[in-house]
């Protein structure tokens, strides 16, 4: 190996560049993101103005992020990188509920609710009564289990895309299982919806003749004591973007019935369990 | 193939979801990049947190850039990628002058110039006589060949880094040889410098153990009627970053002499000669 940089020996000119005496881990994953960049390029024998182009499209998705917008998590959504690093993350045994991605929507804070209550605080939408168990692969109930759901409107936004519509905490909410390890909320059906795509992910999925559109969906986060956090969400079945999600996020596994009731109480009832995994589990990290 | 995400069909699942009436040349370096991308993701095992960590490197990146700054292109530069794409868009025949980075301090429109005509025009910095010819690959003569020249002043400055001093195309200049394809001006040694490394790119250096500075070299690109063109700088010999550019643009045919003449006209003397490559040259492209 030459001190010079070679095209053949690319990978090594940058890698061997590297001090001795840096975070161990950082080394590692900037030697193997090298080899692959490098790889990448030769493989495709990119030419100057598609590096141009690259660059140009990196810099347009840096620059249009803000507080509210973050277009290099949806360029890795868009990519399947999100969904990869999730799965990766959160291998599960047989049985057990699988994870999907978090989304950015998430809030902090949502109102613990009692078992029953209804989140849908504008009542706009087809109402659903979602029910079902938090249980371990024994299929066991687990009590104090902490069920934070939330989702779109019947309009497909989140709240926090609205902050000016109330009310405030509108599809959100927070419910704890008892001894039973039963929950039990009134929400409504979700839509589908488009990512945003005014942008340069948009862009880049037009001329990928890739449609922005999320199947709807209905997000989880369910902790308890000693077993491993889900993150996940139901979907439902009959969605015409169930097999194209833009962002990858559907298993075969979350999708949920929804069985039509039209019983005075809701339009809708779907019902699901969620399956936990004790933290030492083998066989998961 | 399912038309859900798994972890080890993670590829299959992005790729597949393409158009089929697209951009073919796009096509193609998607799905070569997704595969790339992935198989990084899935080589290091890549955590939740160290993505985290990268998708804020990436954003930071893209904010810092502006009209006067690239922080892509340095983050393309001191990974290798840029000379890498600059290598396989520039292969050329034993004997030919080599390519390396165009950089982005080239300015359209510097001032045709006499040959022996001095581009100091602040007077300051090591005089130094850089004379040669501009040949082909049998050793004749190119005339009307253009030599288009710029570099650093004696602080490491190009004149666009300091718009508000004068005299405005300080260190730049173009000639265009005669029949004997023999050029010669009077500029300055050029002087190591560091690249702007107050922003993510150089916090990335750092955590690398690596310097920002690249060696002292003066650019060049030369171009004339039926001939490839070339882009590239010629090094000082004895530079102390010689072999550790931090963009890794040195290569060993770059390194030219620096003789100490102190004539009385100037301190210095570096002779170059500029082997040009006919624009249908085989082994090229």
């Amino acid at each position: 190996m030459t001190a010079y940089f070679t095209e053949e020996g690319s990978v090594d000119a940058v890698n061997a560049r590297m001090g001795s005496d840096i975070n161990p881990r950082l080394a590692e994953i900037m030697t193997c993101l090298v080899r692959h960049l490098h790889a990448f390029a030769k493989e495709i024998q990119l030419t100057q103005e598609e590096w141009e182009i690259g660059i140009d499209f990196l810099t347009r998705t840096g620059q249009i992020c803000s507080g509210e917008r973050q277009e290099f998590i949806l360029l890795s959504d868009t990519l399947g990188f999100s969904m990869l690093v999730d799965a990766i993350n959160n291998r599960r045994p047989q049985g057990a509920t699988e994870n999907t991605v978090f989304g950015p929507f998430h809030v902090v804070g949502a109102p613990v609710r009692q078992m029953g209550d209804t989140i849908s605080l504008d009542g706009k939408g087809e109402s659903c009564l979602f029910e079902g168990r938090v249980i371990d692969l024994d299929g066991n109930p687990i009590a104090g289990a902490r069920i934070d759901v939330w989702s779109d409107n019947d309009e497909g936004y989140y709240d926090v895309q609205q902050p000016d519509i109330q009310p405030k905490w509108n599809n959100r909410g927070i419910f704890v299982t008892g001894a039973d390890g039963w929950y039990s909320f009134i929400g409504i059906k979700p839509v589908s919806y488009p990512i945003p795509d005014d942008g340069p992910v948009g862009q880049m999925l037009g001329h990928l003749g890739r449609h922005p559109y999320r199947p709807a969906h209905t997000h989880y986060m369910v902790t308890a004591e000693g077993y491993q956090k889900l993150v996940t969400h139901t979907f439902v079945g009959e969605d015409p973007y169930l097999t194209s999600d833009t962002v990858f996020g559907v298993k075969q596994s979350l999708v949920a019935p929804f069985e039509r009731v039209d019983d005075g109480a809701t339009i809708w009832r779907s019902q699901f369990d969620f399956v936990l995994v004790k933290k030492d589990s083998a066989g998961t990290r």
